[in-house]
């Protein structure tokens, strides 16, 4: 009995990850029809593109919660090879079921009607957003935030409804959980931010605002990617409006990115976070694709990639000893008079700014802790819909001492809320919060690593984060994965001390 | 009971055509990925993608060759949606009926060994040809050929066993048929090549092997596609090793070219040419996407089109009194000091070559009656594989009085037949006989053409080949189409009559 239910459960587990590696696939299709769609599709595919996506969404979607798929589930969560639990097939039953278990939750009609909206809520909202007009926005929003309420009833909950929407993205995570590290955050950030203001020193921030001709970009950002370990034989660089990393299967990861002739910091440190989302797609077990143990845990993990290999190493002064050469050469006419120092100061300034994408390392905390502020209190009704732009401003006001001066560059900003991604913002500061920690620990394993990031050598943290973080797919939650890589708990600490270590200096403070 | 049953016709009908556009939509998703794996896919994505296309072949395959699609067939082809033989209903039953059958016809265990030995076999002959040893090659062949026969004994034929083969490509067309028309073009066009040669005139040829920089022929080319009708905001133009055009689905239509910087026409003329099957991909009707009206008759057609583009109308004094003062601006380290006759003549230079898709207009069609003769014996066991080059060399020698070097240079320079695309040479010739008889009648309907060409005017013909050709879909197969349009059955006399007036000044004979 025990021999024939072990064989039976290998037959079925076999089964169970040939269908999933199958829709999956079909997913990558999409994919890299969406990735055209943004990138090189001309205008008039448009319709039809949209048919094929969703044709694709449909067909994954119907494939993913079958029947079939949740009797093959039921059979092996009872069977052996769930005993050892962080076995790759324990984690694919365990983190297959988490899915199939939530997607089954929701209805066609549900997601639909969610679809839909969205869709609509996104017009709307560019329409807004163009002609600063919250009112053309609000009665989408209104939607969405219903429908997201109900989603959030439809998942169930334990103790706070914007719990059962984070988990989306973040699986495990609370807003207890996190809400209480970010409190703490907030109550060190704050004053340290204020010092730096108060401090009255500043960056000569206008040099990176000259002339940066888009080739010389272009191809000074892919070195860079190159160097730090993006892999270009398995993986691209286009243009886009809103830059991204898709994973489009094994052996093909592609990043976008965009350029500004005029400020050197968006193409290039945009390009480093997109190829840290890359590394992480690049170093996931192409054994496992399509599998949860092949598969990138959480949006705060991939953050904590991508915003590792943008800040803690792009931005840092290790970096520039090596690079800051290469750049004068790029940027003749904007750099061959300017200092290394005066540089590596302009591209870590530290200011009051309105607009979350462009914020520095400091402030950019405090962004997303006013929006997972705003929308847990959205989602719970203790804020409707119309009161969005007032609360956001005064938030804003008491955060950054600024007001913004209508809502496009208030809390119209962002594409998120109309397109119903609501407890998604929390994970970009989280990835501050694990990036650092996880750094924090390289740092102590690798005590050479600064030094060799100064020769141009990045390859020992990437095997690093290869080892520690990128071949486990979704071993452990989160939560988990943070404690057993440093023995630590997420905390706002690493991040704090690495604030304080950099900018303390910096600023004089 | 005729009430009842054309309802129910209708909705079967209905649901027939449901079915058919989801798994073209499916096929669509096939060519993005085809697209991208020929032109900006990393290597290392080379061996996922194959598992993609061969999962949504399988999937197409399968949908489309189903019971449920037979039996709407059946149901269909007795109904009254028949009655009207040219309405869009009557065409799609026919047509899919048509494709049905073939497709049923091959077992699946059938279609995955041609597969594999056709993968191996373009494997084997690129090795063959960087080599230039045929007895690479030579087993692989064997194989294919094998194949083939096997493929068109289960399709079965009445007269000509190569005939099942050409219907693949040429729907309708026979051994006899179009070899009746290929003798007769044959014996007018070697003495006619002949007097070309033995005139002794030559143009300036080396005026086009010149310094042409790749960004200024990639501007000039795309210029002029756009100028014959090519709509770029439904279509790309890229870059890839072997040049093709593809139809992804409504609105995306890609072509793509490759560029020499020290030979003009390759580029230039490969771009005219394939946006030339680019207008005829955008001039089929959308609304009927996935369905035989909406779909290219046949590969003789569509080369039609591109021939025409390339040659009739790219190739031709009016094209170049408009466009040759442009390329003179555009490249004018090469041409400032090159009159427009000589560039004309340039361009339009005839001599005997071993490279079939390095050929002018006159001796391309001799290439492809060489290997027209020669799939024929093979297919009939007339000549062996082994027998190939021997039979290559002796029919070259033969047609154009000079023998290939080796075989890299002669019966090793294509991939078709590694590729099992035997019965498709002769599409590319039946495009040129097509092509001049519709130009000649476009010509006759719009008597101020060649004067509009020099104004840089081309939608007229456009509009004329959208009206009459690309329209139709497949309303009437190509021999049929042929004579509708023209009144005229398929023959080589457009084509003579078009090289006599063309040539014939130009050398002086």
């Amino acid at each position: 009995m025990s021999s024939n239910g072990s064989n039976g459960s290998s037959a079925t587990y076999e089964k169970l990850t040939k269908k999933i590696r199958n829709y999956q696939t079909l997913g990558a299709c999409g994919a890299l029809l969406s990735w055209d769609e943004q990138t090189l599709m001309p205008s008039k595919g448009a319709e039809f593109r949209s048919e094929q996506l969703s044709m694709i969404a449909g067909m994954v979607h119907e494939s993913s919660t079958s029947a079939e798929i949740g009797d093959m589930l039921s059979e092996l969560r009872s069977s052996e090879l769930t005993q050892k639990s962080d076995s790759p097939e324990a984690v694919n039953i365990r983190e297959v079921s988490r899915e199939y278990n939530k997607s089954k939750k929701l209805s066609r009609e549900f997601v639909e009607e969610m679809t839909l909206v969205t869709s609509q809520g996104q017009h709307a909202w560019k329409e807004a957003r163009e002609k600063k007009d919250f009112s053309i926005f609000l009665p989408y929003l209104e939607k969405v935030i219903a429908l997201k309420i109900k989603q959030a009833e439809t998942y169930g909950y334990e103790k706070d409804r914007y719990d059962a929407l984070i988990d989306d993205y973040e699986p495990g995570a609370t807003f207890e959980s996190i809400g209480k590290v970010f409190a703490d955050f907030r109550d060190e950030l704050a004053p340290f931010f204020k010092a730096i203001q108060d401090s009255g020193n500043q960056p000569k921030s206008k040099i990176i605002e000259r002339d940066f001709p888009v080739d010389a970009q272009e191809k000074f950002a892919s070195e860079c990617a190159k160097a730090i370990g993006f892999d270009f034989s398995a993986g691209r660089l286009d243009v886009t409006t809103h830059p991204f990393c898709s994973g489009i299967g094994p052996g093909d990861t592609r990043i976008t990115t965009r350029y500004n002739p005029n400020h050197f910091p968006d193409a290039f440190f945009g390009t480093l976070h997109e190829a840290g989302h890359g590394i992480y797609e690049q170093g996931l077990n192409t054994k496992y694709f399509g599998l949860p143990i092949g598969q990138a845990v959480s949006l705060g993990i991939h953050e904590s990639q991508s915003r590792m290999w943008e800040n803690l190493v792009g931005r840092s002064k290790p970096f520039w000893k090596r690079f800051y050469g290469d750049a004068q050469k790029a940027f003749p006419g904007a750099l061959k008079d300017v200092a290394l120092d005066d540089f590596y100061w302009a591209v870590n300034d530290v200011r009051s700014s309105f607009i979350r994408v462009e914020a520095d390392e400091v402030t950019y905390n405090l962004h997303i802790i006013l929006r997972f502020e705003m929308e847990r209190a959205m989602i719970n009704e203790e804020i409707s819909a119309a009161d969005v732009p007032a609360v956001w401003n005064e938030k804003f006001t008491s955060f950054f001492g600024i007001t913004p001066p209508d809502d496009s560059m208030g809390c119209m900003q962002d594409v998120h809320w109309s397109a119903g991604l609501m407890g998604y913002f929390p994970t970009y500061a989280l990835g501050n919060l694990y990036a650092a920690q996880f750094f924090a620990k390289a740092m102590e394993d690798l005590p050479n690593m600064y030094a060799n990031f100064e020769k141009g050598e990045f390859g020992e943290l990437k095997s690093w984060l290869n080892e520690n973080i990128h071949s486990h797919g979704q071993r452990y939650p989160a939560e988990k994965l943070v404690e057993v890589v440093t023995g630590q708990k997420l905390s706002h600490k690493a991040e704090m001390k690495y604030l304080r270590d950099k900018y303390g200096p910096l600023y004089g403070i």
